[in-house]
């Protein structure tokens, strides 16, 4: 049986996606003892994250070679504006989180690395760098949402519990196969060398994934923030 | 009162816009003796140029500045790929074109043209260069719509009444005016040679409008047409 | 031996270079009796022209896969902008065309149509695209003026020697040879579905090039001017 | 007198260029006893960001909107791969770093971030991103580079005296000096929005221009990296 692009790309981002399993932030969700001030961190920081994740999937239908594709660009994109930042905002209500403050939270140092760095690719090269960059994000959540839904307790944790169940729902693991369909559709028959590239971004989004969990682990922003807060 | 951006362009533009009612292919929709054959053309450019148009207004999403704009233009995407193509799909059917002649279609010139210059500017520009990009097709349609629909018999036609009845209509009015209040947004504030570049493109927009109406009423491909043939 | 991609390239875009050859604006610089005023519409239309190709190169060197292509983009980028541009404002005092109206001239549809073709393209997809984009012109233009050349007096016509001797030189040979093979450097290893749609580039910008003469023959400004210039 | 947008830029980014001069790294420079290695480790990722920043120079003339601005776009350009790398890998050679090495680096995470924020906002923004992009790594290496002359024996280091001499030369001064021009006449007549936009360029790339001398100083590449080798 022939090896799927995918399969050469889980061997490459396994060993980052396991250090997530190992990061205090995503044990203290499994494990139910994540201190809420760190979550709503995460979640605010998210919000960001989610809005410029919606640009990506733009670029996705603008750039997409046919008119299937361009579709599932489009419904990816209105059911993340629709649906899921609905789903966010509601979460966030109950850590007490208003839309105001949603909408006020400036992008941390990591969050504007990460995100500057998927739209970056996406424009500078065809859709098949947009698909690598929305990758690793959906597969690597749902990979990681199955094996905390595993954990005991983790599920039924009042507050993490919600997070942990939407990761690991079929709904979910059926976007993260959608998304791994149309990489091994777009990695076919490419040589060597632009094979490199995706794996290179899929391996990079992995990377600013873990420093994201790091970002919400450690209350950061930017690291020349007391400067600019002395003047 | 003030004059609005939209009043300035549209004493630019209303030349170009009346000349449209004397063409021969849309005085031929509103007097009803268009023949079948220059509208079935018509039809398959355009829905190619509706695919393009799609791309525009994922890249509207793309560049949004801020998150209502963005859900306004995925909204338009999601709603021209979900409903407007298959309206699309099915009004051609009436014309006896299959879906299949549809996606096998070629571009014409025009079309690659008319396309390519609106893609060009709103990826090379900001989000008011998307804005003026999509303002006058979906004016001038609803510009012609309504006053086509005041002759005569031409909501009765049995064959071009639901295309006139289409773009006068109340739903396709409102999208008209959003497209104007956006435009009208986004001209806040600016330069004047800012002011002239989005005009710019609103002019030549209009002018490509008339080019694909003559397209259509001369059946044209490409000019080269003939010599690629004899080979 | 094996076919090289430009092989397949000419085998379908040469029918539309020999329709250069017949091509009565083309005809009538090889046999030098090309009215002026023709001519001095080429001119104005094709240093447009240049500056949009300008940005193309400048896109090849954003986009470049490596230091190498970038440095050779940004090289074209260099010698176009800061010789073959003087190099034209000369020529066409030549004919009695100022700097100051090659500047004032607006563009026609065609070299609009043209342009925003290429820089779609370019921009929509990757650095492939751009060498795409740019191949037609480099490699057509050298291909005519070569065969131009060999016609007798084509060389020695005091008005149009020196541009048929221009594209027939060994340096803009060099620049042609160049172009094509950084496009076969990039269609290596390519799927059949990629190389058709760099092939369907090169044919559309050789299709464009045929109406750019036709423009020029024609002092083609944007069809609806005269509805513009009536109010 | 009235005053220039980059007056406002600098009271915001002032306090951030300070700390840059508190910082280790940049001490280290100037008073000498910065070792070499971490030198080292800056001089390979600033080569990686020098080719990246040349994409931004390339990006700034496809976007250009005049022939002066493109011009100078494209001699920056010119300069930066022909003149300015072939400075930066005689003076690696100086520290023992090979042409091979340079090539080899791979971009750490902070080069990987600064980058494509400087990418991002050139691409999905118009010609006023790409100057507000280039502005702080010019002026603020200018800044320091003046001060640090005046620090006793900076000028005179072996190893680093010449690195200090070059930001702060007649010729870097000017570049720098012609970076502000542009800033100021791109903000001239933008509202109070737009200019909120620029500004909050200037101040990013500051803070990211802090985290490249922190990256230097601690050899940073990628925090995840040890998971990555373990396998």
């Amino acid at each position: 049986m022939t090896e799927m692009f995918t399969d050469r790309l889980y061997r490459k981002a396994a060993p980052i996606w396991d250090a997530y399993l190992e990061h205090p932030f995503v044990k203290g969700i499994g494990e139910g003892w994540l201190t809420e001030e760190k979550f709503k961190h995460f979640m605010k920081q998210d919000y960001i994250y989610l809005i410029e994740y919606s640009r990506i999937m733009a670029l996705g239908a603008a750039k997409a070679p046919d008119l299937t594709t361009m579709s599932m660009f489009a419904n990816l994109l209105h059911e993340t504006l629709e649906t899921e930042m609905q789903l966010h905002r509601e979460y966030a209500g109950r850590f007490g989180i208003t839309e105001d403050e949603l909408e006020a939270e400036e992008p941390a140092a990591v969050t504007t690395a990460y995100t500057s760095y998927m739209l970056n690719v996406s424009q500078i090269g065809g859709a098949e760098n947009v698909i690598a960059s929305v990758l690793a994000c959906a597969w690597s959540y749902n990979h990681i949402g199955k094996i905390l839904a595993g954990w005991p307790g983790a599920l039924e944790h009042p507050l993490y519990g919600m997070w942990v169940e939407m990761y690991a729902s079929d709904e979910f693991t059926k976007l993260a196969e959608d998304c791994k369909t149309l990489m091994n559709q777009a990695a076919e028959g490419r040589t060597e060398r632009e094979l490199k590239t995706l794996e290179d971004i899929v391996v990079k989004t992995s990377r600013f994934e873990y420093m994201f969990w790091d970002m919400a682990e450690h209350l950061e922003t930017w690291p020349t923030e007391k400067f600019e807060r002395e003047r």
